[in-house]
């Protein structure tokens, strides 16, 4: 893979940072390039537009949106590319997040967005999964995957034998 | 009120218009003039964009938009005009409206969307509400409505005779 | 526009003061008169209905209204104006606000309620949609509207040019 | 208990009839008056609050409401009358009653509702719930009330004996 | 009204106290009897059945039950007595109360229960509930609930006197 | 196993039984004496609790309770009795039963219910639960048990060959 | 009883560990043997299939998950066993809980999972279920849920006399 | 891009194939060769497991898994391989597929399911992200799907013209 922006990770809005860092944090660990950025579909729908319509042509193969309540910013992305658009609802509202998760993955047909979890779980997994898709085209993603997936694993296994216990009974 | 096109009613899909009829058959009543036409948020994001931002210039003063599932045409639509728009959401996915619903109304701080009821009710307060907001211009307008309320509420009384009864008991 | 009260800001409680304020401070930022007071739907019924109909006559244009929990005020307060009610849900009840988005946007047919979102953002709401109704009769708030969109969206472009970065991966 | 209405039977719109006709059946059931008819709190508010205002005084000494969607009736009656209002949300829109229970349950505190189920079960249940009011008051009431638990509990024991089975197994 | 304990306040858990405290202190304003003790439908069934069965025989006339998450309490005591039961959903489990309202509203046909909001504010109305039935029965008791609304009323008028303010734009 | 009823299966009303059935199917499968019959916890509470309570001494081994609405059947059936209890939620309000759900899962510290699916996957699922439960004290269930999940996962694999397909692309 | 471990704990985290530990300590409560540790679903399928798969020969005789968010644990290790599993859906996601419990308890027909609760409450059941479970062979464990039962029940009342209280009215 | 099977669709169930078939007639749509069967997380786990672990050795590029209830199984085969994996939740339950959305959506943090819209809607966009995936490696594919947009952003406006219409007012 070649050096360079593989990734565009957009929000609708600087309070959203701490929550999409996890996708920058995932994409880093995988040495995948990305640019971050902020761009509302609300507050500044041209800015949001021009990214993704012009993402393709400057070599992203992957957008990551992320947005809170009525979070319209991965439907308006996918609106404008046909590349593979990674939605994270955010959980800034009131309704814990389920506003923003319905406004995500509830597209209608032709226009998909793939949602992720909500809030930062769902980041972490948004830059793993771009990872996930780099890696039909690039080996060395999925070499790198592989790897991390068989850490994962030994780690929940050490874990287990450390807060494991057993007690016999009476 | 001179002739002419006041309200945009915008629709994502042809599926919608049994809906969206509604807020049509609203204005007729008050003889107020509009557009009904398709522009859909996510497959068509050209044509929505340019029929809301030049609408003011048209002469438009206010915006209906109906959308069902992830329902981002009315919030697509203010974010390219300062003219008061109206969200419809309907209920077209098997989550009976409740997404469409929170995706229309829980727009971020900046750029509101007023939204009305799930479905055909909202529909066609959509149409009434269009005609309180010229109310406040056309004073031909206001007469009408007050018009309306009063053989509404003559309608109910009307209905509660026909339909009501008493019973004295044992 | 003369100066006077073009908007009336009713909520049920003087706990609801610091989400409604938020309304009252967008009018505040284009310039528009407006009257707040407490009136509840439940607990003053007469008060709140003499405000609501009153209304018009006053010279008042738009009215806003905040409740929480099964929020009755905007419904009420609808029922005896053909001016546009303006709904802010308020998240004051342990189920988040959606027992107040619920009671305030789902009105039956005939009498129309405009719900903005649940809580601050929607009272921020209320206030910009009143200045966007208003638009329609005074050209002065139609511009003072198209400056604040294009500051708002300049905003975010600022913050994403501060807050963006690069990783050009490895 | 002298004859007479007792029982306010009021309902938003004739489409509930066929729901509300259960609280009439369950006052016949116990030989109590009732007066049925028809006020909504948003198209017919005057007729509404007049129904309630006046209805202790007219010798009336429960009040029950059924309403949907954003049901504010039994609220807006309540806070017209000291009298208990017991308060019906009916299913009448996309979303299954729970606005309409939303609605009617969460009164602030100050002005009480009494909510049953969502639908018939709940209309009647508000009819047999005016008769337990009335039985503190009217002996004989609580007798029939006596009578009807001891039939159904009979009642559930018969069907049980008729659909139950046994197997014994291999 | 002589005196005596007219009203039963129950609770599952010793937990729920802060919030069924209001019951009683609502009771104390009106001064109506009352006893307050806790039973649990499912760790103390036999003697939730009791207290409940025996309740009208003791001279108490309204049962009022709070209980949190899958809130049997109201219903278990209302199978046991033909009194008037007011259940009172506790929010005490993740679910902020909806589990408790559910359990506690959706009654069968044939024993209701009659619900109030979840949480305090519902106690506090279940104490004003009970009052209001009584107020079919003792004159005294209508007098000071009249009293107490005309009071209520003054009260959110010289709120909104105090926290109104007016604007008159620019 | 000795011939007998080890399984005790109770439902509110008769017209939950076609749901229930779907139990009682699954027990006769793996040669499990039941006994299925109704009680409602509401409308026949003695009953209830003497066939939960002295089920033990009977020789039942586990309880199966089916309810809808406020389902607080297997609660209280839970309250009177150490067998494991096994709560089927019905979808029989037009809460789609997330209401029988709610009331039959969320029960408090110290008295268990194991909730199933709502509906008719739920009561099956109950039955094999059932069987499961039994199989650490009867091997010749654990094994009918083994056999069972053998066939289920035979049938996918079939089922699979059968509606499975491949296409090559162009 | 034999000594040895009975029941497997197993959860998908160690930030579970707070929650899953009152199913252990109602375990020790009964003298029943456990082992207790970490498995996930998703990040160690294989050691989360082994030790379900393996279980029953090793003596298990009750398997217990505890899992948050997309709650997976149960479903996966029920697959895997004809032991009867139990699961605890954690409330460690936004949506507090109910997306855990909507992924543990809708199970589809043929394999059962036996949820309990949302969190602690529901971990605590857990135990107590198991022992119920238990108790069907083990009549030590039979007895020693009766004592637990009789107790809770004193401490109820003990609880309703400490904190109840009497107050007559004016 | 080479003749060959680059999706694998699994389901669950072959009563969800009606849906599932969506998603392969958008594969065909761009020529796009995958294979379609049906594999259970929970009846027929290894199967399930093997199909999705020695997918990537065998071409597929993506995994497309469609479920309902407690959808367990796009997270099963996610675990077993670090290729793409889409889920579609399926309403086949009474919970109109919110609970199949929350179990494939909320995904813990490491093992990510990229979640599309309940039901047909969304198995159509399984097939069409699925295309926006591979576009990143074969050209072709990137090409059909700009056709593809094109084409149907003129259907909505061809649509608009032949549905649209223009009421000039009184």
């Amino acid at each position: 893979m070649e050096k360079g922006v593989k990734v565009l990770i957009l929000m609708g809005s600087d309070s959203d940072l701490p929550v999409m860092e996890e996708a920058a944090k995932a994409l880093e660990q995988f040495g995948i390039g990305y640019e971050l950025t902020i761009a509302s579909a609300h507050r500044s729908p041209a800015r949001a537009s021009a990214l993704s319509s012009g993402a393709r042509d400057r070599g992203v193969e992957v957008v990551i949106a992320g947005a809170g309540a009525a979070a319209h910013l991965a439907g308006v992305l996918a609106a404008e590319t046909t590349l593979p658009v990674i939605g994270v609802p955010i959980d800034s509202s009131p309704l814990n997040g389920m506003d923003a998760l319905l406004a995500t993955v509830q597209m209608p047909g032709g226009i998909p967005v793939a949602s992720m979890a909500i809030g930062k779980a769902g980041a972490k997994n948004a830059g793993i999964f771009a990872a996930e898709i780099l890696s039909i085209k690039y080996p060395e993603v999925a070499k790198k995957l592989a790897v991390y997936r068989e850490a994962m694993a030994k780690g929940v296994e050490e874990k287990g034998n450390k807060a494991g216990r057993t007690s016999l009974g009476e």
